[in-house]
């Protein structure tokens, strides 16, 4: 099953750390593309270089026609959306389906297309917060946190500490 | 059980929509209190906005010492960072206790007493991502997903739809 976390609305200055956050959640938390509906270089950059030191081969990627990309998607499109349907009540009926995963993240103005084009659409509680802890949560849920035991071969390696930091470079 | 987060490191013009995110972040999953190491007006009156809105009586406090204010707090202090035990690892028994909960947020630069006066250092992974992702995800975990069944009682209700958005609002 390969995930991929489409961004829209994606607003340069304003968002540029709410998108950043968003990118290398997906790349944490396991999904293979994070794709823009507009590209910018700044956190292209951010994710490259997580990458390079950390490992990991996310792809960053954008598009110009987010509505064609998501209508010629081959798989279960999932909006993340305070007004869906709880993620309590809507989990189980998606993570039973091995299609891929579009999983799409509107800023404050979402088009309303989005939520008639989306197989499901999904509340990580009907409040408002915040798209990354949506993301972020949606993610662990559907693998069943099994995302955040992957290996990632990187140049840095983190060795888990109960009190203090340890990391292992390669070539040192 | 009672819910404290404690965001340390706060930049005011650089943090303040991740800084939202989290405050955000800690209303909507339960937390009782959201504490900054620096008072900053603009994210108090966004909570505050939202909580009129939408319910809840999430507090928002600002501190001056924050190792005084960890040393004095009675319950289990959790401090999330990548290079902590991963929450797969270590959740069971975070869980197993009652106690109330402090759990610390850094920024970049966290001082290194935090990982000592933390009785557990937790990592949503251990890979470099977001920390308004890591305060949901232990969140959603340690209450098992219950916190997104809460019921806020403020003048917005949403009702959840399939597709599409239903808001009531009372006194219309």
């Amino acid at each position: 099953m390969k995930i991929t976390v489409l961004r829209l609305g994606h607003r340069f200055s304003r968002d540029k750390r709410i998108s950043t956050h968003i990118a290398l959640v997906s790349r944490a938390f396991g999904a293979q593309e994070v794709t823009f509906d507009a590209a910018d270089p700044d956190i292209e950059k951010s994710l490259d270089r997580v990458s390079k030191e950390w490992g990991g081969d996310a792809r960053i990627t954008s598009i110009t026609n987010w509505k064609k990309y998501a209508e010629d998607f081959q798989g279960d499109i999932i909006h993340l959306t305070m007004y869906g349907i709880n993620i309590n009540d809507s989990i189980k009926k998606i993570k039973a389906s091995k299609k891929d995963k579009l999983i799409i993240i509107g800023g404050q103005k979402v088009p309303s297309e989005v939520y008639k084009l989306a197989d499901y659409n999904v509340a990580i509680g009907n409040q408002p917060h915040s798209e990354v802890a949506a993301l972020a949560v949606f993610l662990d849920r559907l693998q069943e946190g099994k995302e955040l035991n992957a290996k990632f071969q990187g140049k840095k390696t983190i060795i888990p500490q109960e009190h203090g930091k340890k990391v292992i470079e390669q070539g040192r």
